[in-house]
């Protein structure tokens, strides 16, 4: 096959693909060396195209962090969010949430073992108060929807004696945590890794069918 | 009382708690405006000593992040290592140490809601590469202390059929997250939070006591 001739060489990939493709390599690179020291030069290389072909795809170096993070979570709509509003019972819904978080997550990490995605998704410090409200209003979304099912599980008798905000943080804590310290390379997959933190969490916040049944 | 002549205005602190509260205001005006755009005037207004008093505590913005983080890492040797590495019992040991690190990030939260230093101590990436080796060091620490404090509860049965890497982030992790989301100003003081996240944290990692009895 003859090399292409496109600067872009991401001739394969759909447009929407290859912006996820440049979102990716610019978190890792901000995380490796902060945002202020990345540069769209360092960007290009890394993803592999010409300088004209990242300019191509994003228009600079501005609004860059909060393209990041509303592509974060346009992913989290898509992967968690929406999948989790169409299951009716909270306990499934639950289990869901859990899975298919840790499944995005995991599904992104790089060979250095983070997601930098997630991780660029809580840099607020860099972004405008107008672009950081809209990013809080996003993330508050998640975390209702959370908080939503944790309150039906009470109304339902299934949940530990525990406060629902406590619980609702401490668990999106646990998963968003993984993004620091999950190791692609490592002795776990991605589906122990669900299966694992599934049980701590729901040992956690769940009564034992035993004792709900007594109640 | 006559105002005083010290430029350095903070004349009834120590010199160490001088740099303490230097250290916590830097990284609260860090965590809101990024690295980069925090000047050492930010900070020295903030703290409200002069520019001269400010250089008398840090020598410049160079080494900056590294001394917060190490800062960040003193405390959390000082409140919750070491008192936790003199608890004999495993299952004591684990409430020592959520208990004390809960204690640790409610303690200096700003009004704002969240515990800067302990963000700060996440972000690794304005390091050089053997500042970076160094807090991961000391980090390392921390998670075998964690770690091994698991695996003995799994030698006594106390344990639930978890993985203890997956068990020792993910409790890691809730306990970190709440420096992001703690309101001082809420609805629950920082003795009920400790309360709530150690009932959910063992929930999922201990045995309940009668099936430990039946083992």
């Amino acid at each position: 096959m003859r090399p292409t001739k496109n600067p872009f060489r991401l001739s394969n990939a759909s447009d929407k693909d290859r912006l996820s493709e440049i979102y990716r390599v610019a978190a890792r690179i901000i995380c490796e060396k902060g945002y202020d020291a990345t540069s769209m030069n360092d960007i290009a290389e890394a993803v592999g195209i010409t300088k004209a072909g990242i300019y191509h795809h994003i228009p600079g170096k501005k609004d860059l962090l909060f393209s990041i993070m509303n592509f974060g979570m346009d992913s989290l709509d898509e992967q968690v969010i929406i999948p989790a509003r169409e299951v009716e019972d909270a306990e499934q819904r639950l289990h869901t949430i859990i899975t298919n978080h840790v499944q995005l997550i995991t599904s992104r990490s790089t060979p250095q073992g983070n997601n930098p995605v997630t991780i660029i998704v809580d840099e607020v410090a860099g972004l405008t108060a107008a672009h950081r409200r809209k990013i809080d209003q996003r993330k508050r979304a998640y975390v209702d929807l959370v908080r939503e099912t944790l309150e039906e599980l009470k109304a339902e008798g299934k949940l530990c004696e525990v406060d629902v905000t406590t619980a609702s943080f401490s668990l999106l804590g646990m998963i968003l945590w993984l993004s620091r310290w999950y190791n692609p390379g490592g002795r776990l997959g991605p589906e122990q890794i669900a299966e694992e933190i599934t049980k701590i969490a729901l040992g956690g916040l769940l009564r034992p069918k035993a004792s709900r049944a007594r109640r």
